[in-house]
């Protein structure tokens, strides 16, 4: 069952604790119109996605086996955190394409790790036979309520910061996050408000579901894999994206790598290239916005490998 | 003269179109309790810098030879950014040791660049010289009226931010910027918030001076040397932090570097040591704060070498 904004304001106080309020800014940058942005990957674990693994731990009883996820490095790293902060066990499949950063911030959180060959569709199969197994409870990277609900408080939250936009640019993987926002704001809201997909050429989920489908797998490949790779779209996410006619729109993965730069050069922040992916709608030319419009811009992780320290 | 506070709110406006207003957030980090964050170096340039040389630039009338600086580095890139977009000619100064990222972002403006051995002072004498013989106007890094009123209106936005601490940690190079907090605050303000100096051990500029008089040259080393380098702390810094009898603590380097990594893992900011040393002296215990006391940590400049581009 797709959340409803109460599920993501009942979402919003269950996480208060666990969470960051993360920052905004209104900025321009060389080239582009002044522009909203929120700072997501200044999030704990460094992309929105604890705030689904928190609440959807935060919503029921959690197994004494604990929790399991499969990740392509963010999920695992949010479920990670968040079941050591409240106290279970975890065990988190990720492929190795998952990155050495990635994969890190997983083990220094103590979980259980495992980490293989192939794909993600791969580490979730391992994880759906771990669930069976021993009883853990799965928490899926983007297709269940509470993980929705749990994204869609980011939404909420830049609302009551006051976001004044007329068009939101969102990375989309398998459209957890995205499916937050159409959640909370519906499409167009009250305020004419509206959502734009964006997603690499060589990940394009979303896009292909669109045209052919929600149950159409794509091939995934380029710089944004570990983040934006699913091959196969979130219903929830398809469901709301086609009743509420967006936009979906491809970049290639040389703008992602631009706009990662851009965000760097011009903000001092340095993401992963999924959390560059919204942006890069922007430089590319993708995405043109009319004179006047206010567009508004989710940098949604940071987590880039290498990291700094190498 | 040392600026008020009505100088600061004309800086302000004066200023507005032209930097920005840098996001805040408050949250914990490990082993340290919830603090309040301003993210300065997200400011244009990466620094705070651009405050002052704006306020510098727009205060006055600007000569046609244009305007000159020393710098090690920060100062020189925020001058030749308010320059380049008021079109102005700007000639900057700098050590070889403001190393290749700032050296590069100062490039990028298409100001003039000198580069040259020695220290801060060197490239002080050389564009004093210069600007003795053009005619071109001294924007001074950290000891005139106009600049630390610039540095000022950081704090100005920080309070209508919603600021809510008893103590605000500033680190300290030349004096600039915690002069300009000390002129909008004053010590202790109507609200008892007190501002603590911060330096690194190997250039511990304002805590000689505040020892044995403000003539007091220090040596000056370490990894924040670029940055807080200054062997002689500025005047207006001086002034105000003996009348308010303020709190100055000093910093080992590797408590800085910690504080790098901190928040880089934490936050998933990755600046340059100037802009960890004020957390540092939480993360060292230079700093302690008492049970239930607010603390607010600026994070005052980017602008890492290498940056993530190398």
């Amino acid at each position: 069952m797709i959340p409803d904004r109460d599920a993501i304001t009942q979402a919003r106080a269950r996480i208060a604790g666990h969470v960051r309020q993360t920052p905004v800014l209104q900025t321009d940058l060389p080239g582009l119109p002044a522009m909203a942005f929120k700072l997501e990957n200044t999030q704990v674990t460094g992309s929105f996605k604890p705030r689904g693994a928190f609440n959807t731990l935060l919503s029921g009883p959690v197994p004494g086996a604990g929790v399991v996820a499969a990740s392509g490095g963010n999920h695992g790293a949010a479920v990670a955190y968040a079941a050591r902060a409240l106290g279970h066990p975890a065990h988190i499949f990720v492929p190795e394409y998952a990155g050495p950063a990635k994969i890190a911030l997983i083990a220094a959180t103590g979980a259980r790790l495992t980490v293989s060959p192939g794909s993600y569709q791969d580490s979730l199969d391992l994880a759906l036979a771990y669930g069976a197994a021993t009883g853990a409870m799965q928490i899926h990277a983007y297709d269940a309520p509470a993980t929705v609900a749990g994204q869609g408080t980011l939404f909420a939250e830049w609302d009551d910061q006051g976001l004044q936009a007329d068009t939101v640019l969102i990375a989309v993987g398998g459209g957890g996050l995205i499916a937050g926002a159409l959640a909370w704001w519906g499409q167009p809201d009250a305020a004419g408000r509206r959502v734009v997909a964006v997603e690499p050429e060589l990940a394009p989920t979303l896009h292909m579901a669109l045209r052919h489908g929600p149950a159409t797998e794509v091939e995934v490949g380029g710089i944004a894999a570990n983040a934006l790779g699913a091959r196969r779209i979130g219903a929830m996410c398809h469901d709301l994206a086609r009743a509420q006619a967006i936009t979906s729109l491809l970049v290639p993965d040389a703008a992602i790598a631009a706009a990662q730069r851009l965000l760097w050069d011009g903000l001092r922040q340095w993401v992963e290239p999924a959390g560059a992916t919204a942006l890069a709608a922007l430089t590319s030319g993708a995405y043109v916005p009319a004179r006047d419009e206010r567009v508004a811009v989710l940098i949604c992780g940071a987590n880039p490998a290498p990291d700094p320290f190498g």
